[in-house]
């Protein structure tokens, strides 16, 4: 589980902060380091120094300039929030997120990153809205903010209990809840309405042929479904049939 | 509970480390530091810059010459040992040690010492007989020597979290997991293709204004993410958005 753990640092500014996290890494057994624009060199005297002999994770890391490039082979993308922003989005605290990756990790293909951003100002909206989850590490509201290194060891040691947790009980996999704050669900009513129009119009744009349904609309509602959508992102999604329908009549004369 | 921990330094070199400390501590929410022996200045360029906004911590620290002095009045003492010594102690993980304090807590004069040791070789014996019980962080066996300020920060937030769960009890937390069958999920790289794709078909059907994007493609990120969506329904969406351009799309004469 530990070595499908991805540490992705964005646009850090001091190496030695980057050898701490490289440190704090190899401590709690993760290897798989990415950093994207780094603001300036990440081997120095200062990053070897901090590391602490485990400056070969300096050596072996990743390089990209963009977030995309770094988790591009990622199946689940957490980014680490200092609050919750304007548009709020799944939001783990470390020991959930860390209790969800033996769940998460269960996958063939699965590659989770850690995503910290940059010692000043953290991640920006468009670098968070990339992320299928957050993570907040709980702190004093009047000081909140984590040295780097110090955030990426919180939630590596996380992983790393989890892990360990993992090993002693091999049977339990329970996953972490999702917990949200008070939202608007769609009404069962409100989705049946939802996929009845939805099949509609994918009926009228030649994607779905009744007559052969094969399980397409089952697997669309598996995954809607899945995602329990909220009154106001259902109407987003109606908004978008009712705009293709518009697009796609014929103009009338 | 958190105003009855007491972080106690025992010969620290490195004046950063104890900066280090200051801002792990008052990030959780701790303020009692004590300082033992010291070797060389505490208040320094470097502790002050590695506090980053925690010097006060340096400066009302206490300072004593010895173990005994700084934990005098405390009425459980547990000192920080990186494996278990010739003669086994009463071992708690940060966690089981954490979980131990609401009750520790509870007399009136209760006072907790968390007592680290010395960077390069940690605490003594006598100084381990010292104590109630030792805790020891679990690391990578090939590379169990934490940073100084990164020990404190692992188990200050242990602390911290415990202290969170006691003010709020609030049931329980746990949701049912997921468990899904054999799936590849989508890496991010498919996603960001799906989430760019969908974008410009949502402009061309003139649902989506890039110029007033509002807040739509992250809701529908959000939307999305949430679902955790596997290979084969991206592939669904994906094809959806297809039908749609080509249905859009005037006929070519």
């Amino acid at each position: 589980m530990l070595e499908r753990l991805r540490t992705v640092l964005i646009g850090t500014s001091h190496p030695g902060n980057i050898g701490g996290v490289a440190r704090a890494m190899h401590n709690m057994g993760l290897a798989d380091l990415a950093l994207v624009a780094p603001r300036g060199e990440t081997i120095t005297q200062d990053s070897i120094s901090r590391a602490s002999g485990a400056d070969h994770l300096l050596h072996s890391a990743r390089h990209s300039q963009t977030l995309d490039e770094a988790v591009a082979d990622c199946t689940f993308v957490v980014g680490a929030s200092a609050r919750s922003r304007t548009l709020s989005w799944p939001m783990l605290s470390p020991r959930e997120l860390a209790r969800r990756l033996p769940e998460e990790c269960r996958h063939d293909n699965a590659r989770v990153a850690l995503v910290f951003g940059r010692e000043e100002s953290g991640l920006t909206n468009d670098e968070l809205h990339r992320c299928h989850a957050h993570v907040h590490i709980p702190t004093n509201a009047d000081f909140s903010s984590l040295n780097l290194a110090a955030a990426v060891q919180v939630v590596a040691y996380e992983c790393r209990v989890a892990w360990l947790e993992q090993q002693a009980i091999p049977a339990d996999a329970a996953g972490a809840s999702d917990k949200n704050e008070e939202v608007n669900l769609a009404s069962h009513a409100d989705l049946e309405r939802y996929f009845t129009h939805l099949e509609h119009t994918l009926t009228a744009i030649e994607f779905h042929d009744p007559d052969k349904p094969r399980q397409l609309m089952a697997r669309l509602r598996r995954l809607y479904l899945r995602a329990h959508p909220e009154q106001l992102e259902l109407n987003i999604l109606r908004g978008i049939l009712t705009a293709t329908d518009k697009a796609t009549q014929p103009p009338r004369s």
